[in-house]
């Protein structure tokens, strides 16, 4: 495993997460969005590769403590995604979680002991610093983020926004704790990559159990399903609100409890779509469970 | 434009390419074969990004003469390819094209002279050595390529094919030359990429002048039946001769000329994939054009 190795993995994550379908709501194979398209989606997975080799080669070289760059990374990747394609953010949740994470598996083994990557992916959030707060504020507006409106720790829409983090000190994982509370990606940050670690086992053992037919993109989709149904998501609740939220929320829940029929899931993605609901940051969390899984040896 | 550029172009030409759709034939994003699936495409066109980067670093040191190692290049290419996805054959036709492309890409700007990179490319196939044709021959069984039976040149099931090779002296352009009797890459690789090039311009035209919607699909897909209707296909030919290569070409030239129908498209798709027909040298030099047209600055 070496840096291109972490970064082949990362990227493969992003590609087979896009091209799973139907995946409610969100861009797929089989559905693109007014302005992002899937082959918008397609560049920008090609597009951030060197900075996810970087952000393996610094791992490798890290010793712990402050000074690996997670929020710098961010947002140069976010830079590299729009520069190679035109449909606006596509990957800003995702790349949130793959930064720390291809960081991580740069200075560890993780075909040895997933144990010791979760660690580590930890450690390195929890060693972010005011500038990686910074950087990441800086990469919002490149990345034509929606951002929660009201939320005063995410007002960035002017440079105001990063000059007052720089003054109130805070770290990027004391920002990220206060927006824990409602954000879905910043409660995996600092909780230790929950979810995501655990989805990669599912994903790890569905697709090892399956029919080979179809057996990624179906362990990707129920994989999704699944996740929706356990939590609500941060991109529709920002957009429609806590109730819209939950209902998407409830409604995931019974198509799990009856099996994942593939019917019911097309009318599922059919009504969002219509809606215009993206479960966005579900589809990040699953895309970082793959990550987990590749470079745990998972191939297609 | 620096090595990661180029390796990025080559990996995004070839996800483009499996991506459109309908596509007669062969493999799409809705289309999978009972071997090999749309997600090995991905898999293997994020397993080359390293080699395709290294084709252009050694490209950019490159004085010209001898010593690129395009065989050498191909063959790792391959391998990588393999080791990522248990589909097979999935990129060999194209990365014959890709890598010498690379090479030319690192070592001209091509975002200054297609002219140069095109002359220059054609350079590197032709200081091709003795060496370069044994490390091919080696890649072959690697890739699982089907070969065209009764032709002694391509005999490459055991070593001896290597073995003969290295005695013949022959380098990898002569042997092409011979190759080029019947096979549409090394026509192609010999030809000074002629179809390459010219379809380069035809896909910017294209994509250019269409709707936002589906412009880039719609531009592969067309270029692709384009192609198909201007030369009988080796995969189809080595697999089902002459005759049934030759129906193929003047089927597509008729959807060609009524104006490339989605009805028409749709239907030819389903025959040929019901019939096992799949026009594999046709999708790698549309790849190849993807790539010289994304070196050139096209952007999704």
């Amino acid at each position: 495993m070496n840096e291109d190795d972490v970064a082949r993995s990362g990227q493969l994550a992003l590609l087979l997460e896009v091209s799973a379908y139907p995946k409610p709501g969100n861009v797929s194979r089989t559905h693109d969005f007014a302005e992002t398209s899937y082959e918008h989606f397609l560049a920008s997975a090609v597009a951030v590769y060197p900075v996810l080799r970087e952000a393996a080669a610094r791992g490798f070289a890290w010793k712990g403590g402050g000074g690996v760059g997670v929020g710098e990374l961010v947002r140069r990747a976010v830079e590299e995604s729009v520069a190679w394609q035109s449909g606006g953010n596509t990957h800003f949740g995702a790349l949130l979680l793959l930064v720390p994470l291809a960081v991580a598996a740069g200075s560890y083994k993780p075909d040895l002991d997933p144990g010791l990557l979760k660690r580590r992916a930890e450690e390195v959030v929890q060693n972010t610093s005011v500038e990686d707060a910074v950087e990441l504020y800086r990469a919002f507006p490149k990345a034509k983020v929606k951002v929660r409106a009201g939320v005063p720790e995410f007002d960035l829409t002017d440079a105001g926004g990063v000059r007052e983090i720089r003054a109130s000190g805070k770290s990027l994982h004391e920002i990220l704790e206060i927006s824990a509370s409602y954000d879905l990606i910043s409660r995996e940050l600092v909780g230790g990559f929950e979810k995501t670690f655990r989805y990669a086992e599912l994903l790890k053992d569905w697709i090892k159990n399956k029919d080979k037919e179809r057996r990624v993109n179906d362990a990707v989709t129920n994989a999704y399903l699944r996740l929706l149904s356990e939590e609500r998501d941060t991109f529709v609740e920002m957009k429609f609100g806590a109730e819209k939220s939950e209902s998407v929320r409830r409604r995931a829940e019974e198509i799990v409890n009856s099996g994942c029929k593939r019917g019911e899931v097309e009318e599922f993605d059919e009504e969002l779509i219509k809606e215009g609901v993206n479960p966005g940051s579900t589809a990040d969390i699953i895309a970082a469970a793959l990550f987990v899984a590749l470079l745990g040896g998972l191939r297609v």
